[in-house]
């Protein structure tokens, strides 16, 4: 018999996971749902979001057909890497801009300008393609649930057309199984008079993050997760509702590992903006996936 | 070899959807993407649609409960069966009047309670249980499509919820290949302190029809259909936006066949008040499968 979980350290953590499966192998299959978080939880969010690396890259080519875009504020803080003009303008602002360089696009224009940029990025520190910058060991716990006969989705507070672009390229999970922050369509049609969605530069909704993932997960998918995974504050309330449940699990993967990825602690961002999220999974008994501790490798043939 | 569509007779639309099988076995598999309205697509909608069935079946039950409640004008007016004062008040209202029964449901005993409607309850008119009036030849297609992987979805102008209940089972569906109408979800806390979602009164959101089928499909599922079936107005833009895009078809069910089943035409809800479906679909070109002349059996073995 293979051994499952072969990345996984012998510990407690991997001993909670097979504990997990056991137990699933008896639940009614429809019930067997799990979702996992993508930033940080499933590939490398550090130093900068993949989707960040993105934006900079279309507007770092956008500025090279028209030199006056670097002058906006928001991207003049951003191609200056100024961190206080950043700070100053603020996140959301400086994203609603680089949203905006995609407005009137298609979604078949969006999702291959996405295709295009992962199959040629670096990772800026790694020296690796981004692509290949994935979790081993939660790509073995993946297989391990769809052997299971598992849905699995992954809920991100990234946009969803950004994931869904490579989602079933890289984790054989398909764009109805994505659930992220939404931009909003307008439906026009083409020079023949066809129907054709357009992009606008506005969410349609909330950010995917903290509440809204719960809320979204059943409006979206339409089922409660038996396991959900995350990393951060913004996936406190969906691991809390996984945790919550009968026979639910929830996975904190804790970023400690600062030689083999990077090491750092994510705050609440919605119900205590002071509490690290290992923290709270402490109290509240989650299962903690430290990746110094229990994963033998972090990105498989590529360490 | 079976016959395929064995409850297709021969003819132009049987013809149709055999080309459109055929090649469709040759597009990339990721877009092999087929979604079906419900309502007077895949299930008898007449007299009145299942949902409203339901809505009026909670309704008796709450005044079981306590009387008072019947005094309220939308309810007065449904259980009166006045179409005067049903048509006063508008439907959006007594929607609203009956989506409120179920403010601050858990979406689990939502679900229960539509299952065990959908268990026990009958047609109006035709004395057989709701749950099998499902049109064969449909289902047959449904099959067929599947046999060819394509991924198979549901986008209804009904609720969402309502439908997830009841999708896997009758069609196998899965929750998150259903797109409808959103009621919204309020987070909060049970006695224990755990997370627990709860209906609100309102809707999240836009009713599912005409255009937003569009949004919504892209926003939810993120691919275009390469299929659409529907039968109605609010399935206008859903319909042309497949017949559109390369090798689409669009499938209009024209419900013709008082005999085995109703006879009516669905006006336009959102371009053109004044025009049949059948009218634009002739126009466009789709595929228009009349009940009276393209089905053998409506319902199957119920027949």
């Amino acid at each position: 018999m293979t051994e499952i979980l072969p990345s996984w350290r012998p510990g407690a953590t991997r001993d909670a996971l097979l504990t997990f499966l056991e137990k699933a192998a008896t639940v009614p299959v429809v019930d067997r749902v799990a979702y996992f978080d993508n930033d940080g939880t499933l590939w490398c969010e550090r130093p900068t979001y993949v989707q960040f690396d993105f934006f900079v890259d279309a507007l770092r080519q956008r500025v090279g057909q028209d030199p006056a875009v670097a002058e906006r504020a928001e991207f003049a803080a951003l191609l200056g890497g100024d961190p206080t003009a950043i700070e100053a303008l603020g996140l959301p602002r400086i994203a609603g801009a680089l949203a905006g360089l995609f407005e009137g696009q298609t979604p078949q224009e969006f999702a291959g300008a996405v295709r295009e940029f992962m199959a040629r990025a670096e990772h800026r520190t790694l020296g690796r393609p981004l692509r290949t910058l994935l979790y081993r060991p939660m790509l073995e716990l993946i297989e391990e649930l769809r052997r299971l006969d598992f849905t699995v989705g992954i809920v991100t507070g990234g946009g969803a057309e950004f994931l869904r672009a490579v989602s079933q390229d890289l984790y054989a999970v398909p764009p109805e199984l994505v659930v992220g922050s939404q931009i909003g369509y307008r439906l026009t049609t083409d020079a023949s008079g066809a129907p054709e969605l357009r992009r606008t530069a506005a969410l349609d909704g909330v950010v995917n993050e903290g509440a809204a993932k719960v809320s979204h997960i059943q409006s979206e998918l339409g089922r409660r997760p038996l396991l959900a995974a995350g990393n951060s504050g913004g996936d406190r309330e969906m691991l809390e509702w996984a945790a919550a449940g009968p026979g639910g699990l929830a996975l904190l993967v804790d970023h400690d590992d600062a030689d083999r990825e990077f090491a750092y602690r994510s705050m609440g961002v919605t119900v205590d903006e002071a509490e690290a999220i290992t923290v709270v999974a402490e109290r509240q008994g989650w299962t903690v996936s430290s990746m110094a501790r229990d994963w033998t490798v972090v990105f498989g043939a590529h360490d």
